[in-house]
Protein backbone atom coordinates (compact mmCIF):
# COMPACT_ATOMS: atom_id res chain seq x y z
CA UNK A 1 0.00 0.00 0.00
CA UNK A 2 1.49 3.15 -1.07
CA UNK A 3 1.71 5.69 1.88
CA UNK A 4 -0.41 9.19 1.61
CA UNK A 5 -0.87 12.03 3.79
CA UNK A 6 2.26 13.67 6.23
CA UNK A 7 4.94 11.33 6.80
CA UNK A 8 4.65 10.53 10.73
CA UNK A 9 7.86 12.46 11.18
CA UNK A 10 10.57 11.23 14.27
CA UNK A 11 8.45 9.35 16.79
CA UNK A 12 10.36 11.23 19.36
CA UNK A 13 10.45 15.15 18.32
CA UNK A 14 6.14 14.00 18.22
CA UNK A 15 6.43 13.14 21.67
CA UNK A 16 8.09 15.67 22.54
CA UNK A 17 6.25 18.33 21.24
CA UNK A 18 2.62 16.32 22.53
CA UNK A 19 4.36 16.62 26.48
CA UNK A 20 5.38 19.67 25.84
CA UNK A 21 2.38 21.12 24.34
CA UNK A 22 0.04 18.82 27.75
CA UNK A 23 2.39 21.12 29.88
CA UNK A 24 1.39 24.21 28.39
CA UNK A 25 -2.29 23.80 28.24
CA UNK A 26 -2.74 22.32 31.48
CA UNK A 27 -0.55 25.07 32.92
CA UNK A 28 -1.29 28.19 31.01
CA UNK A 29 -4.47 27.37 29.69
CA UNK A 30 -5.44 26.92 26.16
CA UNK A 31 -5.75 30.68 25.32
CA UNK A 32 -2.34 31.44 26.83
CA UNK A 33 -0.24 28.43 25.79
CA UNK A 34 1.11 29.44 22.43
CA UNK A 35 2.84 26.95 19.55
CA UNK A 36 5.80 29.36 19.98
CA UNK A 37 6.76 28.69 23.59
CA UNK A 38 5.88 24.87 23.18
CA UNK A 39 8.46 24.73 20.46
CA UNK A 40 10.72 25.57 22.92
CA UNK A 41 9.74 23.30 25.78
CA UNK A 42 10.37 20.80 23.38
CA UNK A 43 13.61 22.08 21.35
CA UNK A 44 12.14 22.07 17.88
CA UNK A 45 11.31 25.16 15.60
CA UNK A 46 7.29 26.44 15.93
CA UNK A 47 7.38 25.25 12.19
CA UNK A 48 7.71 22.15 12.43
CA UNK A 49 5.12 21.71 15.50
CA UNK A 50 2.61 23.70 12.55
CA UNK A 51 4.13 21.23 10.22
CA UNK A 52 3.13 18.08 12.62
CA UNK A 53 -0.10 18.82 14.11
CA UNK A 54 -1.68 21.92 12.61
CA UNK A 55 -2.91 24.75 14.26
CA UNK A 56 -3.32 25.32 17.85
CA UNK A 57 -6.67 23.79 17.99
CA UNK A 58 -5.63 20.79 16.29
CA UNK A 59 -2.32 20.18 18.62
CA UNK A 60 -5.01 20.47 21.49
CA UNK A 61 -7.09 17.96 20.62
CA UNK A 62 -4.27 15.68 19.66
CA UNK A 63 -2.51 16.50 22.87
CA UNK A 64 -5.71 15.44 25.06
CA UNK A 65 -6.29 12.00 22.63
CA UNK A 66 -9.77 13.74 21.65
CA UNK A 67 -11.33 10.97 20.11
CA UNK A 68 -12.85 13.10 17.58
CA UNK A 69 -13.07 16.74 16.86
CA UNK A 70 -15.95 18.05 18.41
CA UNK A 71 -16.19 21.42 15.94
CA UNK A 72 -18.21 19.84 12.87
CA UNK A 73 -20.44 17.74 15.21
CA UNK A 74 -21.33 21.20 16.74
CA UNK A 75 -21.38 23.47 13.49
CA UNK A 76 -24.20 20.84 12.75
CA UNK A 77 -25.86 21.30 15.86
CA UNK A 78 -26.14 25.27 16.07
CA UNK A 79 -26.49 25.96 12.18
CA UNK A 80 -30.28 24.73 13.04
CA UNK A 81 -30.68 28.08 15.38
CA UNK A 82 -32.07 27.73 19.25
CA UNK A 83 -34.94 26.16 18.31
CA UNK A 84 -35.08 22.95 18.97
CA UNK A 85 -31.52 23.00 19.57
CA UNK A 86 -32.10 20.98 23.31
CA UNK A 87 -32.91 18.02 21.60
CA UNK A 88 -30.32 18.36 18.83
CA UNK A 89 -27.04 18.98 21.35
CA UNK A 90 -28.35 15.87 23.43
CA UNK A 91 -28.97 13.30 20.75
CA UNK A 92 -25.30 14.46 18.68
CA UNK A 93 -23.72 13.86 22.37
CA UNK A 94 -25.37 10.62 22.76
CA UNK A 95 -24.34 9.43 19.53
CA UNK A 96 -20.77 10.34 19.53
CA UNK A 97 -20.47 8.62 23.17
CA UNK A 98 -22.49 5.57 22.39
CA UNK A 99 -20.13 4.94 18.99
CA UNK A 100 -16.24 3.47 19.74
CA UNK A 101 -15.20 7.16 20.19
CA UNK A 102 -16.87 6.86 23.64
CA UNK A 103 -14.69 4.32 25.62
CA UNK A 104 -12.24 6.70 24.19
CA UNK A 105 -13.71 10.09 25.90
CA UNK A 106 -14.68 7.83 29.17
CA UNK A 107 -11.26 7.54 29.55
CA UNK A 108 -10.27 11.30 29.32
CA UNK A 109 -13.44 11.65 32.05
CA UNK A 110 -12.34 8.85 34.90
CA UNK A 111 -7.91 10.63 33.97
CA UNK A 112 -10.05 14.41 34.74
CA UNK A 113 -11.64 13.29 37.18
CA UNK A 114 -8.39 11.76 39.48
CA UNK A 115 -5.69 14.10 38.13
CA UNK A 116 -5.53 18.05 38.43
CA UNK A 117 -3.85 18.38 35.69
CA UNK A 118 -6.09 16.57 33.25
CA UNK A 119 -9.37 18.28 35.11
CA UNK A 120 -7.87 21.02 33.67
CA UNK A 121 -7.09 19.96 30.07
CA UNK A 122 -10.94 18.58 30.07
CA UNK A 123 -12.02 22.05 31.87
CA UNK A 124 -10.10 23.94 29.14
CA UNK A 125 -11.50 21.68 26.24
CA UNK A 126 -14.86 21.16 27.34
CA UNK A 127 -14.84 25.93 27.44
CA UNK A 128 -12.83 26.45 24.25
CA UNK A 129 -13.56 23.40 22.07
CA UNK A 130 -17.64 23.34 22.95
CA UNK A 131 -18.97 26.02 24.69
CA UNK A 132 -16.96 29.06 22.91
CA UNK A 133 -18.41 27.76 19.33
CA UNK A 134 -21.71 26.64 20.46
CA UNK A 135 -21.72 30.66 22.09
CA UNK A 136 -20.69 32.15 19.68
CA UNK A 137 -22.96 30.65 17.02
CA UNK A 138 -25.83 31.19 18.77
CA UNK A 139 -27.52 34.85 19.60
CA UNK A 140 -27.39 34.94 23.03
CA UNK A 141 -26.93 37.75 26.05
CA UNK A 142 -23.24 37.98 26.17
CA UNK A 143 -23.97 38.74 30.19
CA UNK A 144 -25.53 35.51 30.64
CA UNK A 145 -23.77 33.27 27.90
CA UNK A 146 -21.25 32.12 30.26
CA UNK A 147 -23.62 30.15 32.79
CA UNK A 148 -25.84 29.41 30.27
CA UNK A 149 -22.93 27.67 28.76
CA UNK A 150 -22.08 26.00 32.09
CA UNK A 151 -25.44 24.96 33.26
CA UNK A 152 -25.66 23.09 29.59
CA UNK A 153 -22.27 21.32 29.83
CA UNK A 154 -23.10 19.92 33.90
CA UNK A 155 -26.07 18.14 32.51
CA UNK A 156 -24.39 16.70 29.62
CA UNK A 157 -21.53 15.96 32.16
CA UNK A 158 -23.96 14.64 34.35
CA UNK A 159 -25.61 12.33 31.29
CA UNK A 160 -22.51 11.14 30.90
CA UNK A 161 -21.46 10.45 34.35
CA UNK A 162 -25.01 8.65 35.12
CA UNK A 163 -24.96 6.22 31.57
CA UNK A 164 -21.61 5.97 31.33
CA UNK A 165 -18.92 5.77 33.87
CA UNK A 166 -21.60 5.34 37.41
CA UNK A 167 -23.68 3.23 35.10
CA UNK A 168 -27.30 4.33 36.94
CA UNK A 169 -29.96 2.62 35.84
CA UNK A 170 -32.73 3.03 34.07
CA UNK A 171 -30.92 6.15 32.35
CA UNK A 172 -27.72 3.35 31.59
CA UNK A 173 -29.60 1.37 29.53
CA UNK A 174 -32.75 3.89 28.35
CA UNK A 175 -33.29 4.27 24.48
CA UNK A 176 -30.95 7.21 23.41
CA UNK A 177 -34.50 8.73 22.18
CA UNK A 178 -35.93 8.59 26.14
CA UNK A 179 -32.87 10.61 26.72
CA UNK A 180 -33.20 13.01 23.98
CA UNK A 181 -37.13 13.73 24.83
CA UNK A 182 -35.95 14.05 28.85
CA UNK A 183 -33.05 16.09 28.64
CA UNK A 184 -33.27 17.51 25.46
CA UNK A 185 -35.65 20.05 27.25
CA UNK A 186 -33.30 21.15 29.89
CA UNK A 187 -30.81 21.98 27.47
CA UNK A 188 -33.26 24.05 25.81
CA UNK A 189 -34.30 25.94 28.99
CA UNK A 190 -30.60 26.58 29.80
CA UNK A 191 -29.82 28.10 26.24
CA UNK A 192 -32.83 29.56 25.55
CA UNK A 193 -35.36 29.96 28.69
CA UNK A 194 -35.71 32.42 31.56
CA UNK A 195 -32.89 31.76 33.70
CA UNK A 196 -34.51 32.06 37.29
CA UNK A 197 -37.74 29.91 36.48
CA UNK B 1 -13.01 13.05 80.16
CA UNK B 2 -14.77 9.53 80.64
CA UNK B 3 -15.74 7.58 77.73
CA UNK B 4 -18.87 7.62 76.55
CA UNK B 5 -20.64 5.66 73.88
CA UNK B 6 -19.14 2.45 72.31
CA UNK B 7 -16.06 1.07 72.98
CA UNK B 8 -14.24 2.02 69.87
CA UNK B 9 -13.38 -2.03 69.73
CA UNK B 10 -10.37 -3.75 68.47
CA UNK B 11 -8.86 -1.54 65.51
CA UNK B 12 -7.94 -4.84 63.19
CA UNK B 13 -11.67 -6.39 63.75
CA UNK B 14 -13.21 -3.27 62.67
CA UNK B 15 -11.16 -2.84 59.96
CA UNK B 16 -11.47 -6.32 58.64
CA UNK B 17 -14.88 -6.14 58.64
CA UNK B 18 -15.13 -3.05 57.14
CA UNK B 19 -12.74 -4.70 54.23
CA UNK B 20 -15.06 -7.81 54.21
CA UNK B 21 -18.39 -5.11 53.89
CA UNK B 22 -16.75 -3.01 51.11
CA UNK B 23 -16.11 -6.29 49.04
CA UNK B 24 -19.44 -7.52 49.52
CA UNK B 25 -20.93 -4.49 49.19
CA UNK B 26 -19.14 -3.64 45.84
CA UNK B 27 -19.47 -7.62 44.02
CA UNK B 28 -23.22 -8.35 45.55
CA UNK B 29 -25.08 -4.82 45.75
CA UNK B 30 -26.65 -3.23 48.76
CA UNK B 31 -29.65 -5.23 48.63
CA UNK B 32 -27.55 -8.87 48.06
CA UNK B 33 -24.77 -8.15 50.71
CA UNK B 34 -25.57 -9.79 54.60
CA UNK B 35 -24.39 -8.72 57.60
CA UNK B 36 -24.57 -12.44 58.18
CA UNK B 37 -21.55 -13.22 55.01
CA UNK B 38 -19.98 -10.33 55.51
CA UNK B 39 -19.40 -11.73 59.59
CA UNK B 40 -17.88 -14.90 58.21
CA UNK B 41 -15.51 -13.28 55.49
CA UNK B 42 -14.46 -11.18 58.21
CA UNK B 43 -13.91 -14.01 60.57
CA UNK B 44 -16.30 -12.97 63.61
CA UNK B 45 -19.58 -13.08 64.96
CA UNK B 46 -22.43 -11.42 63.32
CA UNK B 47 -23.81 -9.99 66.21
CA UNK B 48 -20.10 -8.53 66.72
CA UNK B 49 -21.04 -5.94 63.32
CA UNK B 50 -24.34 -4.92 64.61
CA UNK B 51 -22.27 -3.99 67.91
CA UNK B 52 -19.49 -2.03 65.96
CA UNK B 53 -21.40 -0.52 63.08
CA UNK B 54 -25.37 -0.97 63.54
CA UNK B 55 -28.25 -2.07 60.76
CA UNK B 56 -26.55 -2.30 57.42
CA UNK B 57 -27.55 0.89 56.00
CA UNK B 58 -24.83 2.25 58.93
CA UNK B 59 -22.16 -0.46 57.82
CA UNK B 60 -22.80 0.38 54.25
CA UNK B 61 -22.09 4.67 54.97
CA UNK B 62 -19.64 3.26 57.69
CA UNK B 63 -17.79 1.53 54.44
CA UNK B 64 -18.33 4.27 52.06
CA UNK B 65 -16.39 6.54 54.31
CA UNK B 66 -19.65 8.78 54.03
CA UNK B 67 -18.74 11.98 55.18
CA UNK B 68 -22.88 12.41 55.95
CA UNK B 69 -25.68 10.20 56.33
CA UNK B 70 -28.16 11.65 53.69
CA UNK B 71 -31.17 10.34 55.28
CA UNK B 72 -31.71 12.74 57.84
CA UNK B 73 -31.69 15.73 54.82
CA UNK B 74 -33.53 13.65 52.25
CA UNK B 75 -36.14 13.43 54.95
CA UNK B 76 -35.88 17.20 55.54
CA UNK B 77 -36.29 18.26 51.82
CA UNK B 78 -38.85 15.50 50.43
CA UNK B 79 -41.51 16.48 53.77
CA UNK B 80 -42.67 19.20 51.99
CA UNK B 81 -44.16 17.42 49.32
CA UNK B 82 -43.57 17.99 45.55
CA UNK B 83 -44.14 21.79 45.60
CA UNK B 84 -40.55 23.67 45.37
CA UNK B 85 -39.10 20.33 46.12
CA UNK B 86 -36.58 20.83 43.22
CA UNK B 87 -35.07 23.94 44.79
CA UNK B 88 -34.76 22.59 48.02
CA UNK B 89 -33.23 19.48 46.82
CA UNK B 90 -30.62 21.39 45.14
CA UNK B 91 -30.08 23.90 47.89
CA UNK B 92 -29.49 21.22 50.61
CA UNK B 93 -27.36 19.25 48.42
CA UNK B 94 -25.20 22.32 47.81
CA UNK B 95 -24.69 23.37 51.18
CA UNK B 96 -23.69 19.78 52.31
CA UNK B 97 -20.85 20.07 49.31
CA UNK B 98 -20.06 23.71 50.24
CA UNK B 99 -19.18 22.42 53.79
CA UNK B 100 -16.09 20.56 54.72
CA UNK B 101 -18.06 17.29 54.13
CA UNK B 102 -17.83 18.25 50.38
CA UNK B 103 -13.88 17.91 50.27
CA UNK B 104 -14.71 14.00 51.35
CA UNK B 105 -17.31 13.78 49.04
CA UNK B 106 -15.22 14.87 46.19
CA UNK B 107 -12.82 12.16 47.02
CA UNK B 108 -15.74 9.49 47.24
CA UNK B 109 -16.50 11.06 43.55
CA UNK B 110 -12.61 10.30 42.14
CA UNK B 111 -12.60 7.41 43.38
CA UNK B 112 -15.36 6.05 41.63
CA UNK B 113 -14.69 7.34 38.95
CA UNK B 114 -11.34 5.61 38.32
CA UNK B 115 -12.46 2.53 40.11
CA UNK B 116 -15.03 -0.24 39.16
CA UNK B 117 -15.62 -1.30 42.66
CA UNK B 118 -16.23 2.13 43.94
CA UNK B 119 -18.05 3.48 40.79
CA UNK B 120 -20.42 0.28 42.00
CA UNK B 121 -20.78 1.34 45.41
CA UNK B 122 -21.33 4.83 44.61
CA UNK B 123 -23.85 4.13 42.06
CA UNK B 124 -25.69 1.59 45.55
CA UNK B 125 -25.20 4.82 47.54
CA UNK B 126 -26.95 6.89 44.94
CA UNK B 127 -29.49 4.18 44.57
CA UNK B 128 -30.50 2.72 47.78
CA UNK B 129 -29.65 5.80 50.47
CA UNK B 130 -30.61 9.14 48.13
CA UNK B 131 -33.10 7.93 45.47
CA UNK B 132 -34.99 5.34 46.97
CA UNK B 133 -35.54 7.45 50.11
CA UNK B 134 -37.04 10.53 47.87
CA UNK B 135 -39.03 7.48 45.31
CA UNK B 136 -40.76 6.43 48.80
CA UNK B 137 -41.85 9.67 50.08
CA UNK B 138 -43.20 11.34 47.25
CA UNK B 139 -46.34 10.09 45.46
CA UNK B 140 -44.63 9.78 42.12
CA UNK B 141 -46.27 7.00 39.22
CA UNK B 142 -44.32 3.50 40.25
CA UNK B 143 -43.63 3.17 36.46
CA UNK B 144 -42.27 6.42 36.17
CA UNK B 145 -40.33 7.10 38.95
CA UNK B 146 -36.90 4.88 38.52
CA UNK B 147 -36.54 7.17 35.23
CA UNK B 148 -37.48 10.48 37.14
CA UNK B 149 -34.83 9.83 39.94
CA UNK B 150 -32.05 8.70 37.74
CA UNK B 151 -32.38 11.71 35.76
CA UNK B 152 -32.18 13.97 39.36
CA UNK B 153 -29.16 11.97 40.02
CA UNK B 154 -27.85 12.90 36.20
CA UNK B 155 -28.28 16.68 37.29
CA UNK B 156 -26.71 16.52 40.46
CA UNK B 157 -23.96 14.37 39.63
CA UNK B 158 -23.02 16.87 37.11
CA UNK B 159 -23.51 20.17 38.96
CA UNK B 160 -20.85 17.90 41.03
CA UNK B 161 -18.77 17.60 38.53
CA UNK B 162 -19.08 20.87 36.67
CA UNK B 163 -18.46 22.78 40.14
CA UNK B 164 -16.20 20.83 42.49
CA UNK B 165 -14.67 18.39 40.43
CA UNK B 166 -13.74 20.75 37.24
CA UNK B 167 -14.62 23.80 37.97
CA UNK B 168 -16.19 25.04 35.26
CA UNK B 169 -16.76 29.00 35.65
CA UNK B 170 -18.93 30.80 35.88
CA UNK B 171 -20.92 27.61 37.49
CA UNK B 172 -17.89 26.97 39.72
CA UNK B 173 -18.38 30.20 41.85
CA UNK B 174 -21.54 31.34 41.73
CA UNK B 175 -23.60 31.97 44.25
CA UNK B 176 -25.54 29.12 46.02
CA UNK B 177 -28.77 30.58 45.27
CA UNK B 178 -28.19 31.63 41.91
CA UNK B 179 -28.17 27.56 40.68
CA UNK B 180 -31.26 27.07 43.09
CA UNK B 181 -32.86 29.01 40.79
CA UNK B 182 -31.55 27.75 37.23
CA UNK B 183 -31.22 23.89 38.28
CA UNK B 184 -33.94 23.75 40.65
CA UNK B 185 -36.52 23.65 38.24
CA UNK B 186 -34.82 21.25 35.98
CA UNK B 187 -34.55 18.70 39.00
CA UNK B 188 -38.56 19.82 39.98
CA UNK B 189 -39.38 18.99 36.51
CA UNK B 190 -37.92 15.45 36.50
CA UNK B 191 -39.53 14.87 39.44
CA UNK B 192 -43.21 16.19 38.94
CA UNK B 193 -43.37 17.70 35.20
CA UNK B 194 -44.46 15.31 32.58
CA UNK B 195 -41.40 13.61 31.21
CA UNK B 196 -41.61 14.35 27.12
CA UNK B 197 -41.72 18.01 27.22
Amino acid sequence: MPRTGRRPGNQDTREAILAAARQAFAERGYDKASIRQIATTAGVDPALVHHYFGAKDKLFLTAMEAPIDPGKAIDQVVSGGLAGIGERLVRMFLTVWDSPAGTSAAALVRSAVSHDWSARMLREFITTQILRRVIAKLDLDPTEAPLRASLVASQLMGLIMARYIIKLEPLATAPRETLVATVGPTIQRYLSGPLDQ
